[in-house]
């Protein structure tokens, strides 16, 4: 028996009893004839206490100890004297009886404290005692809450989760595939799937009208921050629904969700149009714990002989409450060579101020009369003390960099509360995307995206200006700016599919050889349906308002795929090659 | 709106209500005026009643329906005239008053019924269809009842469900990997684990006590009936625990999911040691439903001229009750024929009839006396009537020869109940088996883990004959004669894991590369810990009384490894070869 009670449950209430514990030297320290022990597992930590006086041979044993020694303690569990309210067990200590080590340690390579003196790298090598620690070790067992409180939703509400293959076939269509050889089919390869679509498709025929499933998926792109070649889905189907039906469920599951693991109540999930999320934040996923809209002042600043503003698609204006008088020259000098930056591209930046005073002061001031920067004010709602940012240029290009210098200025001006919740559904997204690359349209979600029923019609012999119009039945969740999660009502019609994949630029061989399989299956009797995936790991890292996904993964790759802990990938045996009938192709 | 209720609902206190059913057409049926459709999804079955004289055109629309082709149904709700008490629907029908179309059918390959008349091939490649048909829908919605149900309970129990990855390091030890080839960091591998065992362990070493997942393993082995590629495990790790701790938990667990999901109360499990499952039943995964125990007759049968029982190691005998008036000769000459079988390798039986008259036959009668064979019997417990079925060779081929007929004679006397479940641990399996072949040991379970506290000392400083007496702290759960799963403590301390892959032949350069993460892990404080793995779609499988895992499976492969539905795995494109610095090298 390695212990009676855990590291975190004892109380004034368990005074006098004889237990054992278990765990690992957090800490230990000498007072005079006395030697504490802070011992430490998942639970909590217990303070144990040895007496040279009493038992000097034990008390020499505990002094030895070493950080991270795993140990077995029995004894008596007694008040303390100096009691320590931070900590649950504060009341009470352990007089310990006997000791027994149970594994050493070697001298950890960085501190298992909440605030770690060790790096990212030497954090992931050495991930096992990374988990020692409470910030990270939260995290995991928080995801498991939260992957428990989604089942047992779903499972209320009559879905099956069902698990899809790993196995699968490649599709060069949209991001790489992690492909695996087969060693009985040799030449040939299976594909680790980017998502169970088609499969849950398939379910859908197959008459499972709610499936979900909490699974693994793979994407072999180049990693930026944050991105992982593994990562995990909440996957959703529903057959006979309506998109609202399936916004509703999900609305049911987010709100059911946070409630569960945080206790919190979310607000209203509003429907926001994917042309207004744009028009007004600049951005399909909009932080909306702040107003700060995007006003269009196109027809206020043109026609004044400026240049710049003349020849632009679009002038947009944001308003930065209050801060007339807070921005010196200098400041806007810096503001402007932010926006400049390659990220957000902007060419420069107007502001307008409206001073206290009423006295207006503007970059753009030998253009514009006083009057007219007013009305501008006026336009946006601003008040005097206020100040406008504007940028000007193509339309797409400006909305995007104007949503970013929103959220920047919302950072600057603290007016994005943490604490806060905001959900939301953008809806109706266009359905295709022209891509002047490739020289061919491309699927906003993916090819199995419905258009909206109005537009059905439209597509099926739209010509290139119509297809750029047309609108998907798809929606995003996003909350706090964050997507948390899209999906789409889908396409259930062979015509319907083979359409949307000559839109999309394939050819007749390549969709049969690709997804005949599914168009196959909509000839026998395929409903309508729709269906959703959440990001599992953003949407635990949301709901702790935590920006990065890293640890809420327990075994995290770096940015070039590496696990560094057992050092993968790594070379394979010669012989292993040859049985899969492939060769090295190195340069 | 495409439903108000589903096709299982409906019942008497529905009549006089208008409701909406979606479904698909299950049959048919003209009778005089009316025209009658059975509408079928996932949760039951409908009647819908049209009448000709009441609406032409809509009947006449229901008349062109063809199976399965998806509909959408309004009307009334009524009384039945001609119930049909088999189905939970069959008090009430719908008067249909509107009528659509909301997919067609082509004519489907099989019969969409309970017993279909399509072969497994075709069943496959249509698995869409397949999965509409009842028993397997009800698999794959248990499937879905076990999973939660297992997570309920651990999480109850304080476990947490960590994900591991999926893209790890090949371990050339033990089944073959499969291999997932690096485009970022081209020559090198990722493998797909066979199981997490190692980073179980590892998340042992993070202090997370009791850890599991219901996760995907893959193994790259050559398919026999009922294996597959991938498969899903329930996979466990506990820390600070003893054997008895871990048996007991996962005791509860199958206890708790047989109630919860098939409202079986499970009876005892007892623990029976690897020696006296491979002695009494000739198996270590004994079906213990009914008795019929190897009996061995080596010293009573011995030393009486007859030089096949002289020669051979052991002489092992089973008792089938009342079979001496049912055996004929010729009965006699193809159960010979049986234990013959390359798949059973014995080389002749031997039986003793004690015949109800109190005579006995036998077909080593002229080398032993009557009463000789009558104190064989009354040994076995036989009783006039009774036949014995006797085997020799070498002691371990023999009871596994003794095992196969046992439950070949189960099977002929009808002495299984499919309706009885038998759970017990079987214990103390030895740590390693010798294998003549490679010329070294292998390690029983994995080379993870522990030997029983008692053979460390032996295994540390013993000898060959030595190895081979040690027992592991190892465990198998085994129900009606298929094991379960199976676990063990395992190995923390980096020295003794050093000498297990010493012993088992690894070089240290060898267990360096692959497990020395896990032997460094140990270095920095690891628990004592231990596990167990459930396989679980045989848990799934058991818990039906079936023997077939495979229609537990959504999407499972054929014995090529094949997808034949999407039909995979396939040939990829010669850019994503090149990408991955791969070419082929096929014969």
């Amino acid at each position: 028996m390695y212990r009676t009670v855990n590291c975190g449950e004892l109380r004034l209430s368990h005074v006098g009893q004889e237990v054992i514990l278990s765990g690992w030297v957090q800490a230990t320290r000498e007072f005079g004839s006395l030697t504490f022990v802070d011992l430490r597992d998942r639970y909590g930590i217990t303070q144990l206490v040895f007496n040279i006086e009493d038992d000097r041979e034990l008390c020499e044993k505990a002094r030895e100890l070493g950080r991270e020694y795993v140990i077995k303690a029995s004894g008596l569990v007694r008040e303390r004297s100096n009691k320590n309210p931070n900590r649950p067990t504060g009341d009470v200590e352990m007089e310990v009886k006997s000791l027994a080590i149970l594994n050493k340690s070697k001298v950890p390579p960085f501190t298992i404290e909440d605030e770690s003196d060790g790096g990212e790298d030497l954090r992931m090598k050495y991930r096992y005692l990374d988990m020692r620690r409470n910030p990270v070790k939260d995290k995991i067992i928080f995801r498991s809450q939260v992957a428990f409180a989604v089942r047992k939703y779903l499972m209320d509400q009559n879905f099956i989760e069902i698990e899809t293959p790993c196995l699968i076939k490649s599709t060069p269509e949209g991001a790489r595939d992690f492909v695996v050889p087969s060693r009985m089919n040799p030449g040939q390869f299976y594909a680790l799937p980017q998502s169970p679509q088609t499969f849950k498709q398939i379910l859908m025929v197959a008459g499972f009208d709610r499936y979900f499933q909490i699974v693994k998926c793979f994407r072999d792109e180049d990693l930026r921050a944050d991105r992982q070649p593994e990562f995990t889905q909440i996957d959703c189907e529903m057959a006979f629904v309506t998109r609202d039906q399936v916004l509703d469920v999900f609305e049911g599951l987010t709100r059911y969700v946070c409630k569960a693991v945080r206790d919190i109540d979310l607000p209203e999930f509003p429907r926001m149009s994917y042309d207004d999320a744009m028009r007004l934040y600049g951005s399909d996923k909009p932080d909306t714990r702040f107003e700060m809209t995007i006003s269009d002042l196109t027809g206020n600043a043109q026609g004044h002989g400026f240049g710049v503003f003349d020849q632009a698609e679009v002038v947009l204006g944001i308003n930065a409450t209050g801060q007339a008088g807070e921005y010196s020259n200098k400041d806007i000098n810096k503001l402007t060579d932010w926006v400049k930056r390659p990220q957000i591209g902007a060419k420069g930046l107007v502001y307008v101020k409206w001073n206290a005073d009423g006295s207006i002061k503007s970059s753009v001031g030998k253009f514009y009369s006083d009057e007219t920067l007013i009305s501008w004010c006026e336009k946006m709602g601003a008040a005097k003390g206020d100040m406008l940012l504007i940028l000007s240029g193509e339309l797409d290009a400006t909305r995007k960099q104007m949503g970013e210098l929103r959220l920047e200025m919302g950072r600057r001006l603290d007016l994005i509360d943490p604490a806060v919740f905001k959900p939301l559904w953008v809806v109706d997204f266009p359905l295709m995307e022209w891509d002047p690359d490739s020289n061919r349209f491309h699927a906003m979600h993916h090819p199995f995206t419905a258009p909206k029923s109005e537009d059905i019609d439209k597509m099926l012999d739209g010509d290139h200006e119509t297809m750029k119009k047309l609108r998907a039945d798809a929606y995003d969740l996003v909350i706090n700016g964050v997507e948390i999660g899209g999906g789409s009502i889908r396409i259930h019609d062979r015509a319907l599919q083979e359409k949307n994949f000559k839109l999309l630029g394939f050819t007749e061989e390549e969709s049969e050889k690709q997804f005949g399989f599914l168009m196959g299956a909509f000839e026998y009797g395929a409903p309508p349906h729709g269906g959703i995936a959440f990001g599992f790991d953003r949407f635990c890292a949301v709901m702790q308002g935590s920006v990065s996904i890293r640890d809420f993964i327990a075994f995290p790759k770096n940015n070039m795929g590496r696990d560094v802990m057992i050092d993968a990938p790594a070379s394979i045996d010669a012989e292993q090659l040859e049985e899969l009938g492939l060769n090295l192709n190195l340069e």
